[in-house]
């Protein structure tokens, strides 16, 4: 028997436990099918999406649950059990009120979701962790993905940590702290001669011929994806179980926004918060913005483009989530925008600046996407608006290097520090 | 007025509120003084240190509090409304019990605490964030420190979050990423031609010139090291409030290793746990090993050398609380020992093999020195043994480079993907 039909049958012969989920619908006609390893829709080629049947979720038992992603299992589709598992265990980040930055940019209140405290200090942890989970239900025994580089260093991180082995694909030109934070962990780090888009090709075509390999944004995308609502349920419950007015999201393939908004719509739905209306806006580098593009041209196709930014983890020029995000952000009263690689620079030293929060150059879109949309008068400066900080600084030094460093080298004295300081 | 007169008139004005802290107490004949920004006893010039009169602190309490370190608020010596002003909010990192590494070290059972989820990724965002409450209740404006770089990181942040000036000295030769680190949050960070005893004279020389600057480790020192108690707070808590039976720490002061045993004193005293024995070890890299000499030479005075170690964080030559370390392991029945550079690396490796978390050199000490502890039979296989992994392998990855990198570099088709995993 082959590794494929083996984690089939393994499946088939015990009852599968993914807590709430339910079925897997595809995005485009609505088609369903019973919960499975599987990503398109074979009648309308749609992405597919997992359904639930939530039964009754209360706050008390998301307030007396673990301190991580694993308090919201109820919504998630991951086992009863997940948290006796091996995981990275993820989320509960902080939620910063960041009244300097506001100030700085002019507006009533700024919250900053900072997802750098993650054990990899990125949200892809949380997708991660979804991920790794329904892929042990599934009976998968390898983890893999191709990667811009923070989702290597969270599968790399998780695989070791369940006792996987790991297979991770990412292009050659990777930053070197994402290279390392990657094999660190002992798995099948392979770097690709090729861009992101010609690694995510190459994953799909592995995906087909290695079933018994869980890539984690490929075949089992439905799962892993869902993962990025734990950044909607921890904001609405850090703001005491409400949902906030604005959000900026920076966008890569899209996913992250159009899952942030599902949760919010999730909540409301089982009671969990009042269902208010929020604005979603999304983040671009303007040398990757497909999703911008096609908004301001008012279009409902994303065209592609050829990556050209130092926001490495969002260069994803053909995003797979980029339609859905145009629905979501028209649908929410919302926009798409797109900053260049200086405004990234001067975004990231604003936060850092005001906030003490050192984020990568995805974070860096997302501030001064922020600022621009602010400055454009899309974002309302009297409503409070939530920037999603997803990634780290530490990962992306290379691009700040020549913009930033001591104020001056001195001899060990304290003249020569009084005349540094003062001259 | 001079600056640090109207600092002390400013404290004079109104009623100082440390929360529960009630007087500082020289560390060798018991001299006590009021709360003051002041480190060293005029009359045996020893350490000075923070008592307390403790009120009724309940469980239910803490487990009602912020996520975070002022969860302990009522057993640190900060106001009683800390959690209102701007400060990193470290802490509440996880504790993951490691079966892996423990399987690996032939031990029953290892918790690793991981303080790389904290705001700048190392256990100084506790001390700090400690620091800058008090100083601010000082009425001090700039927050300042000498340090070997997870400090400045922290420092910066820190005062950046918190609106204040800051200073922040490092030596010339530190890592590129801690560097970074600390410029990007735009205070004055000077780079100082020496190592990390030259920078730390010199910070002691401008404390006494500039009154008005908060140096963390210097002048609010005794409110700074108390922040170290956290970590034992948060062992005890999330072990189900009791104290771990041998806990390993790295020494660079010395000041976390007694810190962490006044933590779990205090925790005993006040009855938030039973006060069972538990047993206290030390880890020092070989090339800066001034406590694991003068513990193996069976001495009292700690010796000073000129460090030589990738441990950077860990390189403090002539350790200030080196000797209350001695007294603090052998009256916990503990050790203290040391290992060379490669085995740093390997304890990194290990760590991040077995359990997907990515420590700095410093973690790398901590995971080796327990390994040598185990095989010398010094800890107790039998017995469980807490790791404090205090900082974080992106920091120091210099140090890595020419040990890990990808498995191969392929073509984008899955031939070439194969063969480099099989060939």
């Amino acid at each position: 028997m082959t590794a494929a039909a083996q984690t089939q049958t393994d499946a088939a012969n015990r009852k599968l436990d993914l807590g709430p989920a339910a079925e897997l619908v595809s995005k485009e006609e609505g088609h369903r099918q019973p919960l499975a390893p599987e990503f398109v829709c074979l009648e309308d080629f749609s992405p597919l999406e997992v359904t639930y049947d939530f039964g009754r979720v209360r706050r008390e038992d998301i307030e007396a649950g673990p301190n991580s992603i694993w308090r919201y299992k109820n919504l998630l589709p991951v086992p009863s059990d997940v948290e006796q598992h091996p995981n990275t265990d993820p989320g509960c980040t902080r939620l910063i009120r960041a009244d300097a930055l506001a100030e700085a940019l002019g507006v009533k209140r700024i919250w900053v979701k900072d997802d750098t405290g993650n054990p990899t200090h990125s949200f892809k942890d949380r997708v991660v962790a979804v991920a790794l989970a329904a892929a042990r239900e599934f009976g998968f025994k390898v983890l893999a993905c191709p990667s811009t580089g923070n989702l290597a260093n969270a599968v790399g991180a998780a695989a070791a940590r369940a006792g996987w082995d790991s297979v991770v694909l990412v292009p050659s030109s990777l930053e070197r702290a994402k290279v390392l934070m990657t094999a660190v962990y002992d798995g099948s780090l392979l770097s690709v001669d090729g861009n992101y888009d010609d690694v995510n090709r190459l994953a799909t075509e592995l995906a087909g011929e290695h079933e018994d390999w869980a890539f984690v944004n490929v075949n089992v995308r439905p799962y892993y994806s869902e993962g990025s609502k734990t950044l909607a349920f921890e904001v609405a419950e850090q703001l005491g179980w409400r949902l906030p007015e604005q959000v900026v999201v920076p966008i890569a393939s899209g996913s992250q926004l159009t899952k942030v908004d599902k949760g919010f719509r999730e909540l409301g739905e089982v009671g969990l918060v009042e269902p208010t209306p929020y604005r979603l806006f999304g983040a671009q580098a303007s040398g990757c913005s497909p999703v911008a593009n096609a908004y301001k041209g008012e279009q409902d196709v994303v065209q592609p483009v050829r990556p050209d930014t130092i926001a490495r983890s969002l260069a994803i020029g053909a995003p797979a989530d980029g339609p859905y995000v145009l629905d979501t952000v028209r649908r929410t009263n919302g926009a798409v925008e797109d900053v260049s690689d200086e405004e990234v620079i001067e975004g990231i030293r604003l936060l850092a600046r005001t906030e003490g929060i050192f984020a990568e150059t995805a974070g860096g879109v997302t501030v001064a996407t922020a600022k621009k949309l602010i400055e454009a008068g899309q974002i309302d400066p009297d409503s409070e608006t939530v920037l999603m900080i997803t990634g780290d600084g530490l990962k992306t030094m290379d691009s700040l290097q020549e913009h930033i460093g001591p104020k001056a080298t001195v001899e060990p004295n304290t003249e020569a520090v009084d005349r540094a300081l003062n001259g």
